[in-house]
């Protein structure tokens, strides 16, 4: 029952969280493991509806508490549908985003925030990651690349330096508070020093 | 501050809450009062679009727990963009379905359900109706002009009359419940004769 591993990518948007999700999947696919790998929001087919209300559309449209209920039944969904079945065949998934990324930007916005998002987690997701990698870089560096790559989501990037300072904060505090699962890399050097350091901690970690 | 009033009609699909709401709308406004009419699932643009998940697609695309979720997540989008104003404005607000309808028909899916309907609720929606309209009706008769109508949402109506029988208890049990915001309303009479009731009550209640 449950032999499976979840291991969670978190950052900024920028900070190479998809590229590492990817270099670490086929690290241990290379390896001959069973690797679903998935992202938030969305993840699985009505997840990725509920991604479509998030992201699409002007960025005040839903007010906070209703973008956090949203992201919860999205994070539901992507459980029930994608990650849970996973686990259960002893699948190892990397989810390059999951509930860390709501309490951080959450809290980010406002600090009262971060107990809603806690509260809804513990009611109906319950289940936090084996491994969290959350990729810390310069938040001026991090909103260069996420501007540059422009995916036409660019609720957070268009927030401006304060918050992405906040959000950066947000991250090294939860990796402080959660030594046993998180791990704070250094995002300032090239992908492939990154991509060693997180597949060492990852094999460690089996 | 809030001198507005909340008016809400509950009851099983194809009982007449919708020709009952617009019903007392009618007669209210034929008074000189400031009436917003409005409906749930639904009822402010973003809500609106929530509801197309929700009644779309296959009946079992999303798990209860997603679906309350989902519910709540349109009900605070409802209150913020168009209960809260009209309320603040001191118009009478009725709307078609609340939050009753979503402790009703999960907790006649699940029982434990019901609490975990409450405590959403209590987190991000708080307020209670200042008068509830239920409409009581044999559930056969209700079901048989549920699917003659057929709006292409049914969702709740092919759940079958084992369902629709938890539905009405259901219904019956939150109006025993609650006697002070809910009067149960017998549905098997003409729609006029109802209307007059209803009418009655609610200009008691001013």
């Amino acid at each position: 029952m449950n032999a499976g591993r979840l291991i969670t990518f978190e950052g900024m948007d920028g900070c190479g969280k998809s590229t590492q999700s990817r270099l670490l999947a086929e690290s241990l696919e290379s390896k001959g493991l069973d690797i679903v790998l998935t992202r938030e929001p969305g993840g699985s087919p009505g997840a990725e509806e509920i991604r479509r209300l998030l992201v699409e559309g002007p960025p005040e449209r839903w007010s906070a508490e209703t973008e956090i209920l949203l992201f919860t039944a999205a994070r539901r969904d992507h459980m029930e549908k994608t990650i849970r079945p996973a686990l259960d065949r002893g699948a190892t998934v990397i989810s390059d985003r999951f509930a860390d990324s709501t309490r951080v930007y959450q809290g980010a916005a406002r600090r009262e925030l971060r107990a809603l998002v806690d509260r809804f987690h513990d009611a109906v997701i319950g289940r936090d990651p084996d491994l969290t990698f959350i990729i810390d870089m310069d938040p001026s560096e991090a909103l260069r690349r996420g501007l540059e790559r422009d995916s036409g989501e660019r609720r957070f990037e268009e927030m401006g330096q304060g918050f992405q300072d906040r959000v950066r904060e947000g991250f090294r505090a939860l990796a402080r508070d959660n030594p046993e699962r998180c791990h704070l890399i250094d995002g300032d050097r090239d992908t492939e020093a990154i991509a060693r350091e997180i597949s060492r901690i990852a094999g460690r970690n089996t």
